[in-house]
């Protein structure tokens, strides 16, 4: 019995997410079948990250257990045979049998890109959010600074979550602009429900004036999902960066 | 009665190309409902040119005969509110009422994506033309460069096509790359069915070491569509600029 860890990378837009459900398509579901189909047997296969719908990955890791003795390298090109082209196997290197994907995750990263501009891209809709009204980067970015730190984000998570431990670490939060497209990049040792989407959410309040400038540490002080921002929509959110 | 010059984009990966056909969703058909909505009138639109299924566009120009006497601005707005997401109106301007978007057009651009990678990348897969083996666009440009001139381009035209005059006018051509996205760029007075990616069948033929390098002049001049290479895939294509 082998312990496979495959890093791959997925366009979120028709799925219900990673995780298994019934009646919907997912990527777990998907990568399930496919691995299926290579080894002849299904296993559970150990997602990073539960992901909503409509989000897309740079980078997602899972592992699964299994007692194909295909060779790693062979693995990849199999998969991605069998795979529809919303997917793609990266990477394949076989790690400890203890190695769980969530558990031994280090740190997370996130993009959220938002598309700045009058003008509607058609090629982008499903890949950003796209917000009308400039957007002063700089101004953004130095809002954002107030996120890092290790401290409770309870009003930075969806209500109704039922997760006890609602501390995390946010080791880097920045705003950036490349062309029309601003980007908020954020690292983590972990994210609550729907924090990603309520930071952005509260930076573009912040923007539209609706929630005061500067008052991010006192929202996460709070505690209270009231005092953010709206959770900004899936598509512009990427999870982009896996540590272990 | 006003002639409106529109300049729109879009991502053609669910169109049968610009025409209206039967049976199939068009980008004509879909701006001519747009416009029916707005202006409660169907009216001929005229494309500067035909496109083929899954061939995208950053810039696309059309003009329509109307009564309709909504300001530009504003019918920009209304078209886009009304159009599906995946067609987006850039600019209106009135023009004289005999210009016509394709006899008046002066030159076009298009640029074909080759996603040079032996990974596939899951947001690319209609954007593009996967690649799996390194390409050289130095010298790919090179090649390239034996397209500019004037000369009978029936070679580089699909068998079939019914056009009397193949003499074009090629005043750019290049390769360049940008990452891992390979990209060839050509500007003509005209182009004929299907040229631009018999082009680029033909650059990847000769990478391949399936058609000599330093060929296409003869090629030109053998007048010969077997000489040329395969005609690459239509998701790759982009219409990217209309001079008037």
């Amino acid at each position: 019995m082998r312990n496979l860890l495959l890093t791959i990378s997925f366009d979120g837009s028709r799925y219900h997410g990673w995780q298994v459900q019934e009646n919907a398509i997912t990527v777990q579901q998907t990568m399930q079948d496919a691995i299926e189909r290579i080894t002849g047997s299904r296993g559970n296969i150990v997602g990073c990250s539960r992901t909503d719908a409509g989000v897309h990955a740079n980078m997602y890791c899972c592992n699964i257990r299994t007692e194909s003795e295909i060779e790693c390298s062979k693995f990849v090109t199999a998969l991605n045979a069998v795979l529809p082209e919303d997917i793609s196997v990266m990477k394949c290197r076989e790690v400890d049998f203890e190695f769980h994907a969530r558990y031994d995750c280090k740190s997370k990263e996130y993009i959220y890109k938002i598309w700045n501009s009058p003008v509607k891209n058609p090629f982008l809709h499903k890949y950003s959010y796209q917000h009308k009204y400039p957007l002063d980067e700089e101004f953004l970015n130095r809002q954002a600074k107030q996120f890092i730190g290790t401290c409770d984000f309870s009003a930075f998570c969806a209500s109704g979550s039922s997760v006890e431990d609602t501390v995390r670490t946010v080791t880097n939060a920045e705003v950036y602009r490349e062309g029309d497209m601003v980007i908020f990049k954020v690292e983590a040792n972990g994210f609550l429900y729907n924090m990603v989407r309520i930071m952005v959410g509260t930076l573009l309040d912040i923007s539209a004036g609706k929630i005061k400038p500067d008052t991010i540490d006192e929202i996460l002080l709070s505690k209270d999902r009231n005092r953010a921002g709206i959770t900004a929509k899936p598509e512009g959110l990427y999870l982009n960066r896996i540590v272990y």
